[in-house]
């Protein structure tokens, strides 16, 4: 398939463009013998709980600083199903594709997804593709869907979490983001951040592995910010949250873009990074493995979880002055994954 | 959330009104205690072996008679799950949604996604949506995944055939194709043709209660139609196949459509049905399985694997003839699922 190809209609049906297609373009990266054997269903060895999520990737532009849609579908799954304490075992993609996208820009793309598959690790081992109109997609987006191997036996949730849990944050805020729309043009100047988009598989089994029981909670702050996932678990966990602005670990970039445009960094998105609550006891322990791994080096803690005002963030400013933190209301930053 | 109300892009944020979406329609339609918990990811609990699948709907228009893409997207995964002699334990629904569709119709398509669920039957147990800008999608495309529970231990693919099995098919051919085609408009006549859209996992069910390992191979003929199972099988199992036309079920209207617009039923898509291979002392019993069941009603035998020609399938026509049967090269109908 030359790579000044472009993808026809006819790349969408059962037959033998199709065919083609996923020979010369998906299983010529994405190589696993389950794959491989393009069943319509891939058999996978399970143990007995597993984690299962779903997310759809419509990020624009398909490329930006630090990764791109596949670099992102994959880690992004991956990430989910870390938040359940889950192990990837397999992993499936489905591709939604305009009329005349380019061929070598699918493989580039591709390209991207295996090797951060690769670097999870986790297979793709089962997939779909179906081609749309010109004008009927805005390119190319890719849903991604886990499994994985649940491999902690006590639970991991916000209802697990307790008062006088420290609550840690694995790196800096925003820089997703701030790399997306600094890539769309949306900018008037220049802005040195790429995106954080990594799979967290990895780091999580080492905080795991020091916190143990006393880990209760871990999510990553995707769309909606640090503030939505915080505002989500003390509405959960019936408890309140202080947070600090001096520890939130955020770039000086990042800082002054968000200064100059009017964002708050808690509302911004990321793809590579993860928030814990863990007992006390054993906080220390866990942020000293977190920041042991490159993905968790500016691993901070960042607030407590407390009995006073249930259900509430409340954030103390660099000025000293403090504010509730709720999640963000509508869409500010339409299509960042 | 009112029904005239339509989505906006806010709907598509981590924050608020994505909140409000996913319980004033997700959630009040798919009811399910682990979809409920609003995880990152469902925790299910599996058996040892389990099969994966996903697909991309993309059907335009996205209601035709017989069903509608939410219908569609949740038989056609639980179908492919059959096809690995699986029971479906939990399914994944990503939606992508244009700016401005009318939150009215999405609950209707969501009634129908929890209806041909409770059907199948599975639950909907994770999820996700993301809004895109007016033109940069056509709609509403969901992304289904299932996992499910393989309920055999012997093989069931195409390399479990052998020369002397027969070929079952579960009933007519071309309805769900005709239907769509006919919905759009596309003809200048009316045709009386539903979508035969439905899920399977009964009637498989029933076929493996029947047919034990004597039933070596199922797949659900829909796009590239029963050409392109059948196709596929004889390449993949090294073995010849003899079909007669005769014996194909198509119904009349279908047949007459077909005769008027030079549409060959082999090659068009079906949603509901499954074609068996089954060593020929076991046939009997689950056609006469198959026949029990209303899904199951017109299943017929339709012809043989046999060590001539291997990798080919040969067609006897109507006019006693006989052709090559090939998977079509392009695609002659977009968007059909």
């Amino acid at each position: 398939m030359p790579d000044e190809a472009r993808i026809l209609l006819g790349h969408g049906s059962g037959g033998r463009l199709y065919r083609d297609l996923v020979h010369d373009v998906f299983l010529a990266h994405f190589d696993d013998p389950v794959l491989a054997r393009l069943d319509d269903a891939a058999a996978l060895v399970s143990p007995g709980r597993i984690a299962f999520t779903t997310d759809a990737h419509v990020v624009q532009p398909l490329v930006f600083p630090g990764g791109d849609i596949g670099r992102l579908a994959v880690a992004g799954t991956v990430n989910d199903l870390a938040t359940a304490a889950a192990r990837p075992i397999g992993l499936a993609a489905a591709f939604v594709i305009e009329e005349g996208f380019e061929i070598a820009r699918l493989q580039a793309i591709c390209e991207s997804m295996a090797a951060t598959a690769a670097e999870a690790p986790v297979a793709i081992v089962t997939g779909d593709t179906k081609v749309v109109q010109r004008g009927a997609a805005d390119g190319l987006f890719i849903t991604t869907t886990g499994v994985g191997e649940i491999t902690v036996d006590h639970e991991v949730s916000a209802a697990a979490t307790a008062a006088g849990d420290e609550l840690l944050l694995s790196g800096s805020l925003g820089d997703h983001a701030l790399a997306v729309l600094a890539a769309r043009g949306d900018f008037r100047f220049t802005l040195d951040v790429r995106s954080d988009c990594a799979p967290l598989w990895g780091l999580v089994e080492t905080a795991l592995a020091a916190g143990g029981e006393a880990l209760h909670f871990m999510r990553d702050p995707t769309r909606g910010g640090l503030a939505t996932v915080l505002a989500e678990l003390a509405e959960e966990a019936h408890l309140g949250i202080e947070i600090d602005e001096e520890t939130l670990p955020v770039s000086a970039a990042v800082r002054s873009a968000c200064d100059l445009l009017g964002y708050d960094p808690l509302s911004l998105a990321n793809e590579g990074k993860m928030v814990f609550a863990v007992a006390r006891r054993r906080a220390a322990d866990v942020l000293g493995a977190l920041r042991g791994r490159p993905e968790g080096a500016r691993a901070a803690r960042i607030g407590t979880l407390t009995t006073d005002h249930p259900g509430r963030v409340a954030l103390r400013t660099r000025y000293g002055t403090r504010r509730v933190v709720d999640m963000p209301v509508g869409e500010l930053l339409p299509r960042i994954c």
